[in-house]
């Protein structure tokens, strides 16, 4: 069985509509390939139940759960509190993280503020995750694992993460994309659906050249079928004189 | 009070990677615009018992819940099934909706489907929200609004139905951006968010010409305290030696 996942977005920035997520597509993609199954995802405020309700609720549910922003060292950085009242942990100031930040500003004197230093702060018994960017870590702490909101660390910490992460046999998929309307294709697409139970078929629309088209997906651990169905998915397609603009394994 | 609101996105694709969600950034612009508080969004699989749960759950705490995704023609739209089945509702052919699409296709016999027929079911006692694009439309059922997941199409669904939606004061927001670092100024923001408690104060790090920078965002249905808050900000700033990079009002 693949393990599965949730991400947990904690950001006005994104509910305000001033900053476009660009966390969940890259933590998507990462986790197909490591044959983890990303279950959900939610964006919620930083409001401190709101954050307490859904860590909650998550690491409940699945077995992974990935939280982004909010580990900064500003008045509005509020995760590690709400983490630490989730789980019912004391907050301490995480001695690992302390030194990694003593050592980064050690040239620069006074700008180990108060401030900065509150990005040593984990729950107790947190495990660091490390990020060799700007030193302030992220941390784990049983099946949730916090990291920060910008894209760039971020994407540092979730590697580091990896290695906390079980993966299993990759998820493959196949997108076929033709120049034929969904409604067209609709029940021979149900019938390929029926016939490979172990794949998951959707169906896309999106508009090519000013006309609507469809990209058809295939999506399954198992490539034999997943090329079975695609393969089928082509000769539906050419038998109602559709024409594949693409057809891509990932 | 302002009206509170929540999206639910429906679509493996967002949580496979494959396609970047642009339907939340647009909502959440259009309801602040509105004065309506954005205040949370979900992304959840093709999955009948978690669109079920997660429709429940947001329909009860918040006053609008909009829903992306999963109402065309295809085996893998499901969401007028579930959304029927959350609110324990028959789910009908809308003779309405079914009209609409009559009159879409009456030039091309045939195309009008069992499969693009599916397109005209609502729960019962929905009223539709009109879509002029494509004829199909998306409805309304409490405070549910179930609405396409093609942006193009969301976005004439979701500005037909705004008439549906009680509006407050505006919440505005002043963006002030610097080249300063968030740690440095961590103390004296705080003190400025302490002062002005009836506004909401992001720090947001970005990277301008290769160094770390932040904006500065004040939000709130208060102009001039907005506006007081910022101005504290921007002296700040220069107290600092600071660069005002950007300073915007929307």
């Amino acid at each position: 069985m693949n393990k599965t996942a949730s991400l947990l977005i904690i950001g006005n920035e994104i509910l305000s509509g001033k900053t476009q997520d660009k966390n969940l597509n890259y933590i998507a993609k990462k986790l197909a390939n490591m044959g983890i199954v990303f279950s959900e995802a939610r964006v919620v405020p930083d409001i401190e139940k709101e954050i307490i309700f859904a860590v909650n609720e998550l690491r409940k549910k699945f077995d992974y759960v990935f939280t982004t922003g909010g580990i900064g060292p500003t008045h509005d950085d509020i995760t590690t509190e709400c983490i630490s009242k989730a789980f019912g942990l004391k907050m301490i100031c995480h001695p690992e993280a302390k030194k990694k930040l003593e050592e980064y500003y050690k040239d620069r004197p006074g700008t180990l503020n108060e401030a900065r230093l509150r990005m040593a702060d984990t729950p107790e018994g947190a495990t660091l995750i490390e990020n060799p960017l700007t030193s302030a870590p992220g941390y784990k702490i049983e099946n949730v694992f916090v990291l920060a909101g910008i894209p760039s660390i971020m994407q540092v910490m979730f590697d580091y993460a990896s290695q906390f992460l079980e993966g299993g046999v990759k998820i493959s998929s196949r997108s076929v994309s033709c120049n034929l309307i969904e409604g067209d294709i609709a029940a021979p697409l149900t019938d390929i659906q029926n016939k490979y139970p172990n794949t998951e078929i959707g169906s896309y629309p999106f508009i090519h050249q000013g006309k609507y088209a469809v990209t058809l997906v295939v999506r399954t651990t198992d490539i034999s079928a997943m090329n079975n169905a695609a393969d089928e998915i082509v000769d539906m397609i050419k038998a109602k004189n559709g024409i594949i603009i693409e057809d891509i394994s990932e």
